[in-house]
């Protein structure tokens, strides 16, 4: 117990320090380590274990929605980066460049991707010649550099893992739907297996993609009450096409430019998952990508058939396809509680002598430190409805912090007052549509524009900044 | 048939030109494509598809055999590349440097990974303190970097994706046993589920890997009778640990040095598959990587009922496992035949209207143009059983092209004598172990050592180089 105690204490309680608390839980975890490159870390194997399994859920569904992967070099020359205007103001001033092949200066530069756009619509222009070439639905699973000045695991690294879908289109129309499918399928993915709910809705023109029409959105609200963008898909009209050249005989046999979308999500929602569901024990992993979805604990394990039956246990659990994991190590019974609280293991399985002469085991659940004794008898059934039950779970608690940190406002002065009285969190509020008002309501509040939602509300008929006809009502929130 | 003859008389033939066979078929079965990034390409769906394959399969082996994943980052600083001498020695010269982040000068520069060992050192040294921390089996699946001079599609391109397997163990014994593992490991795969044999061996001393005890590799002879090594597992003693001070107390309490190894196979495996099974139309993939492995043509499709029909086909070889594509397009079916020869699809099903009254299909296998009428009944099974039969049948064909391109030589005379007369293969000789005799047969003879095999024969006792008595059987050939 003694060892217990002191994982537990060496982790920094939410309350106090809601920053530490979380690099504390991303090392102890032992999900990253960090390197001797400067935002850029190691994903140790329970982390990247996570993050195999999203990638898994994730891809099945963009396959299931037509797409194919493939996979397009890391490197941009920088007279490629700088065909789309916008786009490379946007990226330019972040990216890595490399300027030496062995001892040789190149000659030209090349930046390491921060996002792979300019390659695809490279690619397009070779490839795309009539209608019948199109679409084009592709997606592929890369890491990407950003140099950015503060960086934090997981949330913003100079290195980070996502995937992007770059798709192109015949029609606009046609484009638009696929943007907002692709925003659909994040959005499902985080509530049904992430158990987190999202805002879906677009940004504003000045929290755009660089070189994009229009962006969409995913919008999380964090234990903190800040916000966490989850997932972004973009639409672009023509723009590219136009930069890059791209045209494709019509049907009509006329020349013209296809329509391109783009749309990623990153490692970044493994930090999502923390700071959703963790607690002042540890992190707290929603099943679907849970690693470890029950670990069974043997107690009293020199007692005769204990460590049998606990064996048997896993492998008729591992048959139904629960990933399961027997810890029949010499470390104490209480020292295993800890750690397999402190990785967020869903459920823990309790089995010592008595448990097995009534035939039965005690399971408890790592989010609400519940206890049931259940039968032996079906017990694989039993922990698969258990981890939907702990799914749901997950997401109604998530939901009701977020519901009980969205305010409504109405005014300047109540945005201030309802974020001092009750802290950081979701604001609801009208908007004119003028980036003057926008920038205004960050400045004097602290709170800036995270989405228009999809889902409007009339809270008032009038701007809660300039008082004059409101256009959209906007969340707004502290962004991570 | 006009547009089918077109596509066929569009590929080189191997006889005519082997390296511009080879390219033809990458760009033709859309394999890749080519980018304005010299050495760097895009890896289309199709050829993604495969090494998706290959991955599932090898991850799966990996996972079997106790190994996690995780992920490094790609930059190394260069004074961590610096650490081991035979290691940057070897590396420096071909790597790409990053100078730049943004517009400021970086104070150290980093170097895009051309390998992992440094990174997985750096980090052994932070996370390995007691011999209770090993041993640690790790893997990753990444894309590396080489500033190489001459490039070709998968064969030797700057960029390439791989797998880099890196052990830790706590005595040299233990990671000798998991460098030949994983060798044959890697040989198993190549020659049950890429139907390619191999030859296991240990590399000369001149072609180690920089920073390596030994080196062993699987080497398979490609169908123009030069060799090509498929993968390699390197053995690195405690040289890495010393230079990293990477020490963990031992059961008797004492410091130790741990021993490590490192092993990869790369994208150069889909130009294993080309030059090993494909020929003058095209392609010709082995079932276990194919990403379709059944196409059903339907014959006379505006007839009634043969769509249907052939959608209800399709949709039952799927539901048994089998990646089947049912091409109903409106290209005409001997534009289909050429289209899915130059693919490599393993079996052809024909549906015509005939067929369904008959209740049967035409199968026609690609290796071999075979035709068979086959009964619609259990026609999952069928093919199955025919998947198995095409892998037997592409193993047992490039193994007779192996034996019938090895040549038994006990002279130097012999040697050139032999290459003149049957072209290019592997050389079986005798050799005194010197470097200087190994320079010289390459030099007078054009074959280079690819190893010394673990299956030695005693060919005669003297070096086939200068006479003195021999220590090795070695397989020379030339090398891509």
């Amino acid at each position: 117990m003694a060892q217990q105690k002191k994982m537990v204490e060496d982790i920094t309680s939410m309350e106090e320090d809601f920053a530490k608390w979380y690099t504390d839980i991303v090392k102890k975890a032992e999900l990253i380590e960090y390197t001797s490159v400067k935002g850029c870390m190691v994903i140790r194997p329970y982390g990247y274990a996570i993050w195999e399994n999203m990638q898994r859920i994730l891809d099945g569904m963009f396959k299931e929605t037509g797409h194919e992967n493939v996979c397009m070099p890391m490197f941009i020359p920088e007279s490629l980066l700088q065909k789309e205007k916008d786009h490379v103001e946007g990226f330019a001033p972040e990216v890595a460049w490399v300027t030496h092949g062995g001892s040789e200066k190149l000659e030209e530069r090349l930046c390491v991707r921060p996002t792979s756009e300019t390659l695809f619509c490279e690619h397009y222009a070779n490839i795309i010649h009539s209608h019948r070439d199109l679409p084009k639905l592709y997606n592929q699973w890369v890491s990407v550099v950003r140099w950015e000045k503060t960086t934090r695991p997981f949330l913003r690294s100079r290195e980070f893992l996502w995937q992007e879908g770059h798709t192109i289109h015949a029609t606009a129309e046609e484009a638009v739907i696929e943007t907002e499918k692709m925003l659909n399928v994040y959005a499902t993915f985080c509530e049904k297996y992430l158990a987190m709910p999202v805002i879906k809705g677009k940004k504003t023109e000045s929290d755009k993609f660089a070189g994009a029409v229009s962006t969409y959105a995913i919008e999380a609200l964090m234990h903190d009450g800040k916000a966490l963008q989850a997932g972004t898909s973009h639409y672009f009209g023509d723009g590219f096409a136009k930069a890059f050249g791209i045209q494709y005989q019509s049907k009509e046999n006329k020349l013209e430019y296809p329509h391109q979308t783009s749309w990623g999500v990153t490692t970044r929602l493994i930090g999502a998952i923390i700071m959703t569901h963790g607690d002042d024990n540890g992190l707290v992993l929603p099943p679907a990508v849970a690693p470890i979805q029950a670990v069974i604990v043997p107690i009293a394990a020199h007692k005769e058939g204990v460590l049998e039956k606990s064996a048997e246990v896993a492998s008729g659990l591992k048959s139904a396809g629960i990933r399961v994991k027997l810890d029949d190590s010499n470390n104490s019974a209480g020292w295993k509680f800890a750690e397999y609280e402190m990785k967020g293991v869903p459920i823990r399985i309790e089995l010592g002598p008595r448990d097995i002469e009534n035939n039965q085991c005690v399971i408890v659940t790592r989010h609400n430190n519940e206890k049931t004794v259940v039968s032996l008898e079906n017990l694989s059934e039993t922990i698969s409805q258990k981890l939907e039950e702990v799914n749901s779970a997950l997401y109604n608690k998530a939901l009701e912090n977020r519901e009980r940190r969205t305010y409504s406002c109405t005014s300047m002065d109540e945005i201030k007052a309802i974020l001092e009285e009750k802290g950081d969190g979701f604001v609801k509020a009208m908007w004119c549509g003028e980036e003057e008002c926008e920038d205004k309501v960050k400045e004097l509040t602290g709170v800036g524009s995270r989405c228009i939602p999809f889902d409007q509300e009339n809270l008032s008929e009038t701007c809660v900044c300039c008082g004059k006809p409101a256009k959209h009502m906007v969340y707004w929130g502290k962004a991570y």
